[in-house]
């Protein structure tokens, strides 16, 4: 792609949700979509992220993903603060398995939207490809390459032995 | 809007998700953006739902929303054979209140993402309220409507008063 | 009590939560503590519940009971805008009766607490009197007034009868 | 048996879970009962699946064993797709530990009707099992070996002993 | 149907449960399948069911379809003493919306299988169609009902109106 | 005690069981109460069930502690054929945690009782304990033991030290 | 029977559980257990409850039965100021049906047993009848009745038409 | 801190509960808040807990933190027994996770409040840190220890990096 700028921001409440918010990374980094990673927390950092939220569609984001667990609470501040989707991502937390993360994601009050993905890596996989999707609506070579992804996932599958 | 064709369509897998659909139906009718209402069954026309997949993109589809309630496959079926996004919305089931409804949507594997938003009539409102904020992205008259909808959203919270 | 200007503030995400968070008003009432009630949500508002919490303590505010449902972010959030102890009241949720509201208030990330209390009128019964409980520490008055409270509800079932 | 064309199809959204479903096969083994293990993909190669389902009745299947984890949509939407019965075996997720998977599975809406097992290892056991007693209702050898498989059980039971 | 002997036996713990389980019996009906409906409690007539079990074979029955809710005891523990297949159906509880009924049914150990439904009446009808579909096999009359039930669902499906 | 016969009746669904199951017979043996432990299988053999339960009575039995996981049967379907008193242990379950035994011994419909204790260790040892009350009733002896119990158990914690 | 004293207490925190623990008061009438009925919170009179719970055994109590709802701390915290054997029974509550009853009640630590039954009135049904049958192993005229009371209720299931 | 004698009593009903009450501990010594640590079980030490609620005012404790798991009663108890605000600690139980320990915690009857916090550590590090907040509203130095305990929880965020 021939833009430099992000185009997606990817943040997360704690470094620990790294392991998993990492494979969003990864996916758009295949797909090489300019991107950014930061820490902002909700609860720790409310300032940093009603900066983030609020000059995000100024820096020219036009997808945000983030990833939060337990009483998360990050995607839908974030959400709440800019007109910029944002993609959810719960992350497993220790005791419940992340169907806290979840549920304080995904049932957000009717008028800001939360979009949310699966629990876990193959959540942040999920939002980082959702993001593509979007921004492939109107950037034709990623719209072809998005193609070619899901060409080849099923070609893996067609190969695939079991032993 | 200056377009005609549908940009966003909402399908639903049977008649009776209609009172949920009907707010993602409304709120697209109050930012007047052009679009479709369909009763698309995963399990009961699957050859439908696989035209109506295949043939979004180039029916200038830009987002689909997909209601459905218990083992809700329709929206990550649809996700599976389009590469327009598609933002999935639980509909209540009757005995388990549609928890059965959102992790059938929401806990996809990696590879085909779908959008989850909450159970019911908010999950459905803010789905449409998603597709606009993504169909805004390029089209500025949509953003301003959007900030405008959520200015008011705001005052009417600051007047409201208990009794 | 003397004092005049409210030492609790009672906030709610909509006023569909008056139905239960009236039950805080009336328990602070039968008190006699000062206290405000206010429509503050953490989605629609983020600017005025940053306002309000981030005054709440030069205002005089020793305590602020937050109700909220569903995905409940209005309690946690105005903890970390404010030092002043902040009491949550997961409202009853439609789709899921509340446990996405007890969750999302509760399972905070060590850092910033938030009290939680039980879901529904109950709990905003109940966070009233733990406010009360925390005034009364320096407030002897009052510690009489809760002791009271206590002896009269042990005597009233000590009295009920069975039919 | 003295057919040789495979009689049950067991199917897997994933190589991930043949670790389950390998306890279907090796039932159906022991059972000496002609069977086709495979890997389709609802999600990624819902053509093939497509295909598999709608050809199953021509090729001689009489039931299909379908394994899938998470957002499990492969039993339902083979299902949807042809007049052979369908077992589906819930595999165990890695965040919900397969109630999701098995919520996704069995809740399905009335009109087109998938039998659902427990979740993980007895449930590909006892979908095989399953599938033996069904095809046993017209193979006299079949229910012979069945009985004497549940006898063989029952005895095992009776000589174990606690240490 | 040529046959007159009852081909499928329904039966549930109790009459509070022919609510959910006349679903199944309209479903035999529209079919023309031979069946019975009888009140056959696990708990309370334990005999009754032992019996009813163990006879079920040599009275011709092919296929079982048990109901019970709560604690649900009676498809698992027919299925323990018959070779016939058992097709469960969780029967909405009063407390738990059937939650403990559907794990009673489906989550059996390794070793005696029982086909298990969706939660209340779209289960009891889906139940039914199943037995029709194993009965099918070897029926080909059957099998062209059956064919002809899901196109006429499908037409159904296409020829929906949303006002 | 001077009573050799057994007095309390062990038995647990499978021998993967007596892991937990082990701690209500070591307790048993603690109080020096005469009991045996068996491996006795709702599903795999119903006949040795029913001539357990029949037979419980006649052979001196006056309290039965039965463990399973899973869609556990035993001890409701013990239950129902014998008017000793039964108590259920839900084992701790593979992919719910035990969630699943506990809802399929505790939810029994009016008429057959089960008295159900917590999931696992706890639930074993506290089963024992409380068919140590129960027999300690009518034996003095027995009632001594278990208030020194009590009281030991007391001054343990009460000499406890945390560092 | 001949004895006056009250062999059985049956106790609740809450007036409002007398809708649910009247089927306890009911079934023991039927039997003819000399009882008695009586609110004793373990929140509001804690004191009442040490009281209640300490001098039961001296007062000839052979079983209690303790319903409660929500946090119900009632039968454990009875069951451990008393050898007598403790009843609970898990009362429905508003938010969560009752399974916040049920945990509170059944997941005790090892060392105070508490035997627990089903939520709501099947609970305080068959708690009675649990009550009922510990009595009757030294009753002879008791178990007699509790038998009959048995086959009663098997012909009532025999004789059940379905329409 | 001047004062000497402790202002808060950390409590937890088992020496198994110190691994996550040790944070509470932690945190208060962080803030040189006077303290004590004791095991105090609500079901083993009935009198033990009622002694430390009744003189927990007169012995100058401010606020008690009180940590347990499964059905986990002595917060609640407390609460009954002191006027002395009470923060619960639900400890993650081993078969459920800790939902178990939540609800029992969380669902207090209306008239005995108990402030509930998250399900393990994170819980008992927030109890603490809300015990200073309270105690910080008459104690100047402890409010700006814990505005400066914020501050550097925030850089911290700030200053993190990814890789």
């Amino acid at each position: 792609m021939a833009e430099d700028k992000p185009l997606v921001g990817v943040i997360m409440g704690s470094t620990s949700d790294w392991d998993t918010m990492s494979h969003a990374h990864e996916m758009l980094e295949r797909f090489q979509v300019p991107h950014e990673c930061r820490v902002v927390s909700a609860h720790r950092t409310p300032d940093l992220m009603r900066e983030y939220a609020t000059t995000a569609e100024e820096r020219g984001l036009e997808v945000i993903i983030a990833g939060a667990g337990g009483a998360a609470h990050l995607p839908g501040m974030v959400a709440a603060q800019t007109l910029v989707p944002v993609l959810g991502v719960p992350v497993k937390s220790r005791a419940l398995q992340g169907i806290d993360s979840l549920l304080s994601i995904v049932q957000m009050p009717g008028g800001v939207p939360t979009a949310t993905f699966a629990i876990g890596d193959s959540g942040a996989k999920n939002a980082a490809l959702f993001a593509v999707a979007q921004l492939a609506t109107t950037r034709e070579p990623l719209r072809r390459a998005l193609a070619e992804f899901r060409a080849a996932q099923a070609d893996k599958v067609k190969n695939e032995t079991l032993s």
